[in-house]
């Protein structure tokens, strides 16, 4: 409890950096790479308006390039007396080079450097998100088309309603997921500019082109205004966290409706033994733990742009050093977020349905619309024929006519599953990721 | 607080609707052009598939039309007896109409109604946040081009960095609208899709024509899944109030900006006469409440989606009643929303910014940089030239250069304000807005 | 759209107007009794220290009780032009007694007087929620005691688990409402303490006396320090909202038991029909509406203190005007927490239970655990136990042991619902809410 | 990608048992000791009703210390093939003694294992912020005194108001504390019930005496109804999450102003060395780093509760394994109160003030209130005075009255920071933390 006593001077400090930098170290990792690129993509700027010479460009991309094949390796490390990945690279780039490491600096500031990292960082991200959420959807969609003939009693108000299939049930989920993906290609634009050149969000008086590094990261466009480049940090933090909740409530959703089709009193399907758990107490107990950390990890993500706002309210404009906990908030998410897609998956693709549920005369009253409406189509208005149905379910002379016939678009009989596949791929098609591939690769090849 | 007794049965009944029906009655003005619009389409599509026969479509379609033209001229009420404004237009057109009345509710569920008028009602809104939006971003622009000479200090942790400019602040904040505009853009999307057919989420046995009254009502696509279709309550008013808050974002911080800059301790800009106001206790005050105001209301509108999500948490599929509160929390937020838009723009508009702020000789240390910069530019390698002036500062032998040449895009000395023009014009008419007023124009000729 | 263009001042004028003031007017009339008391509170010890002649002071009691009595009529109305509740009764006092009315704002500020208001109005209103929880808590304890020999099934991660009963249900919701009463209680004590004499949040060089101001208004205590005083306004009300928090979750998690046992799947309560709605389309629903809203309702409530921590977020400390809007957020939600209270009451108090439920026989793994414990009292280590049964049941050899004789404190066989209503009856108490009405009593009489 | 294909096993398992166990291999070693204790107990008890031998609880008791023993000199360790604290002290006594270790378990189920663990953690840990926030309280006294003569500007709605003085702010914060430790009282209160006994939620048939745990364990009361012990789980954690808030708050909004004060627009503090840092471009930066980070981590701890209510919100009664997770959200969130309390009081302790900040004459409207206050002391009514005194300043003869006379309680004059001491000491003595000391020492000797 004396840690900070003005004696133990050195223990003061040790504390109050540890403080300070937090997780940057460890959460800095996932930026290397990016760190690296952006300062390729800076140095042959800078080599272009006259900031560095054609030999010293050179020097610079060759030991660059040993530093990203070292990241490839798993070989490079932030060193325990250095403060975070920008340090650790131009401490290295200066060790190898002197003066010439020392001038990559020139025209740039840890505020745009730690922005421009991140935005590829989350570029990087939303794209393996994509691809896991598409994993996820096209399952989805197989087990709908695998069990349209199944059908389950559809509720509102938890209270039977009228006959569903798993089929419609599968094929929900995964047309909710191209909801999901069309919010996050949005968030992906706002991330897919380029904040190089805007420094500490006041710019530079070096010339910069800022439109030669767009093009060299493969970036869209700029944040153009140096002021608001800055502005965007925490405001793009926001809007992928946004986008990403929109997948975490489909996840949480789909996982409510899982534990609740597995308890007995539904009884509608059968999860795989290596998801379900025992009771301590209770020798009976087949518990769905897997789906219920999916619901709680999911409800927990959903709040993240709550815990972003709540960390940016109020601030005036201009870089404050709380920004830094955003690595901590949003990193170890997408973490989760894939944990979350992949055991979801799995889930689904190894679930086991329950057959003719509906024989249950418990479900009869399911078929109630279908009469109603075959006598409408025989010409009964449609509040009589309601009313008549009533009537006969009170009276117990109700029989439930079982012979669906649905044909709507999107109905048991016409779930349109090709034309959900058909949306999402031209979706993913247009987040043009290779665009950025083709970047990367070039400027590597410098 | 004995309300509730038994032996005062009415009185429980009057509570429990009251409390049951809440403010839909007048929440649901809102929806009534879209409920009838919605009807009309509805009926055209039963008509095509023989529910109807041509005359009763005729005698509908007039009935319709009547009523809208009732709810423009505000003359449409939804009676103390009936519960919403779907049950209403009904009444009337069964009123009118008798039987006909009746069978236009064939193959539809209140749950498909709601979901079209509020998708209809969301677009028409999102419209108008649109053009308010693009207003308040003009008068930025205008602004930013008018002061693009007047320095502000810039600052990083609330201390003063480098030089700014009033250019660079109007500037920034009409760059994050255009972010904004691209979040709220996919919101659109989301929405734009037709549930109708629907019906409670399970589809119906009519074989309804989900293509023809997607195009009738102006819609991009479907929402193809029944049971998808019903699961967008709440999920779109998720996403709509999410991309909302980015604009919300954007005021609350241009407000902290402005109550800052208004205090005395800064000074650099003075508030319009009209949105300040005295002190009952302190005669010298002229307090920027109106700032104050926009900065809370915003704040506030941030929640929504926390509410939403909170409001629709671990609710299994299928629709529940509480959805209806979706209602209170999002129709009232569209005026807050635009009210608060309207006087930022004001607010803008009338701001006088102060001259010659950096001529203070507390302001000169933000022209460190320049001074490193001139000696990189003459060759010192940037770190030792940041040393050399860092001394300099200490010594107390500093000299700032205030002779500001910034060149790069989106600098003081190159807004771009013309591309983030012409990048707003470019999003904006990606909304096509005019695709559902032709869509009505021509369901109004039927 | 053009409302507020320069030239049509007016215009622009009342909408800044109607925007600043908001919804003051109509909220402040819940403040107008307590406002009138704190008034006559400070002009009694204006009086004591000088301020005011004894006559004077005289006729401001006189006048203050005509005004208190024109409320308590519903007479008392705040003009349209005035702005809010303090201006319109200094308004009053100075046109019947001129300068006298003008005296008595002597040492006081609005920032004060909305404290003291607030902090009165807070302390009423938990006292009407304590007699409106204790109501429910005794319908809970009443129901469980009925129902103690009621079996219900106890689930645990939706699974069957353990008999339970309905006594244990319903006592389960009862004990809930003790421990959030216990949270409730603290919020109090923050609230009533006087911050009368802070004045906007420096003080006064007037020698106020504040513990004469806090006898008679009967607070316990003195918020001291005037500028903390000011920094409970949204401290105080965030406290009271999160204490609140606690009841809105007992009664959305009860709503959403009620939901689920209210569903064919489980069938264990009737609701009372005039709380169960029809359907549109289904002619046999008969849905749980009201617990649905209940539940709905709740959650939102649960949001409140993430409002209000939204709006104070990175203030720094000193009034400023979005605090006003604190009084938006906050009243209403008064009423819908009664509202919930009593409808929760009434819905528990009219609830069936269904009888012998437990005798499915898809309920007999219920008794494992018994079975498991009958070996151990019989000298089976737990785990062998444990081993055996679960291999009986997976041989299909399992036969429950229906005799329940649980005796431990809490439990089937003895709920210890006495206990309970002797804690909640002594929490009650220790409120002291008679200490303000004597002080008020006594204030009426002055 | 491929990690959940079906034909890879062996590599489901594991990623699924990793996702299913979380970190509460980690997390555990928290409630380790607790655990243990609550053994030792309900070993005692065990004894007591016959369901042990003497024998068996002295070896079961003998075992129990030398764990405890172990954890104390961090030995002791979750092995990587056991689930949890519970399996792993139940492994060990189990190799030690046998089938007697097996038998501990009767009559107890992991969740009112992990139930009990948890709130004598909690209890553990709000007694260490207690320590702490008193210690942080203390210093804010201490600076209070000294500075009581130091003026500094007051302001409301950022502007500059009236004499305020280091004396009034720094207490103001010591005074905010007492208010957060009482709320933090009563959700002590709320946790330190015992909920030994009530099993998986439903009791047990074996006559368990919870008194006696209730004792042994220092609880003040048991959790009496077994169904209403499991529905603490995630309520206690939000209570005392919402309690903690009140404190964050009180940091992030003196980190607030800290960051303000130390801006050199108002220049009134002059932060330590060792809490600033410098810029990697700017030479001239002295950054408030830690009050940053200060801010930000409060603003975070501040979203807790909305976490848990996201975590929890419509879950049904009975246990839900994502009630795990609440361990990663308390656990951690601790460590980060403990740092925050320590590094706010190290800076409250070394920031230097500024002297004579009044002297400045932008500050001199400051003084207008007094300058009323005088006319009003002579006679004048206020609001005749306060006109008088508005227009010397629009005229420009105003003259500030520098002579502040504050004597009121809790001003400038008389800041009553005695009985703030005394009321802080008095609500620590409140929480009686001894109690459980005696138990746990009482029960070590056993």
């Amino acid at each position: 409890m004396k840690l900070w006593s003005k004696s133990n001077g050195k223990k003061v400090q040790e504390n109050i950096e540890q403080f300070t930098v937090g997780q940057d170290r460890e959460l800095d990792i996932h930026l290397a790479r990016f760190d690296v690129l952006g300062s390729m993509a800076h140095a042959i700027m800078l080599e272009s308006i006259g900031l560095l010479e054609n030999e010293e460009l050179k020097s610079l991309l060759n030991e660059c390039k040993a530093i990203i094949s070292d990241i490839d390796s798993g070989i490079f490390k932030i060193e325990d007396d250095v403060e975070d990945v920008h340090s650790q690279v131009e401490l290295i780039l200066t060790k190898k080079l002197g003066d010439i490491g020392k001038k990559i600096h020139s025209g740039r500031s840890r505020n745009d450097q730690v922005l421009v990292d991140l935005k590829m960082y989350l570029r990087s991200k939303i794209e393996d998100i994509c691809s896991q959420t598409n994993s996820l959807f096209q399952t989805l969609i197989e087990k709908s088309n695998l069990h349209k003939g199944d059908l389950l009693p559809g509720y509102t108000h938890l209270q039977i309603a009228m006959p569903s299939s798993f089929g419609l049930w599968f094929g929900a989920y995964a047309e909710s997921l191209i909801d999901d993906m069309t919010i996050l290609q949005a968030a992906y634009k706002v991330v897919n500019k380029n904040p190089l050149g805007s420094g500490a969000g006041y710019g530079s008086s070096f010339p910069l082109n800022r439109t030669l590094t767009t093009e060299l990261l493969g970036f869209d466009d700029l944040n153009y205004n140096v002021v608001y480049a800055q502005m965007t940090r925490g405001k793009m933090e926001y809007a992928v966290s946004s986008a990403l909740s929109n997948i975490a409530n489909t996840i949480s959703r789909l996982a409510m409706d899982v534990c609740l089709y597995n308890s007995q009193n539904f009884a509608f399907i059968k999860l795989p033994e290596e998801i379900t758990t025992g009771s301590s107490i209770m020798p009976h107990k087949k518990n769905p733990d897997v789906a219920e950390i999916l619901r709680g990890k999911a409800n927990l993500l959903k709040n993240l742009p709550t815990q972003i706002s709540g960390l940016l309210s109020n601030l005036p404009s201009g870089y404050h050093r709380e920004l830094q906990l955003l690595k901590e908030i949003l990193i170890p998410a997408f973490d989760t977020y894939s944990e979350c897609l992949e055991i979801t998956a799995f889930m689904i693709r190894e679930m086991e349905v329950k057959k003719n549920i509906l024989d249950d005369p418990k479900y009869d009253l399911l078929f109630s619309v279908e009469n109603v409406n075959n006598l409408v189509l025989k010409g009964t208005p449609f509040r009589d024929a309601y009313k008549i149905t009533g009537e006969g379910i009170n009276e117990g002379n109700f029989i439930p006519d079982r012979s669906l016939n649905h044909t709507l678009e999107g109905s048991i009989g016409n779930l349109c599953n090709d034309t959900l596949v058909e949306n999402m791929n031209k979706l993913i098609a247009d987040f043009k990721f290779d665009k950025v591939e083709n970047a990367f690769d070039k400027l590597l090849k410098y």
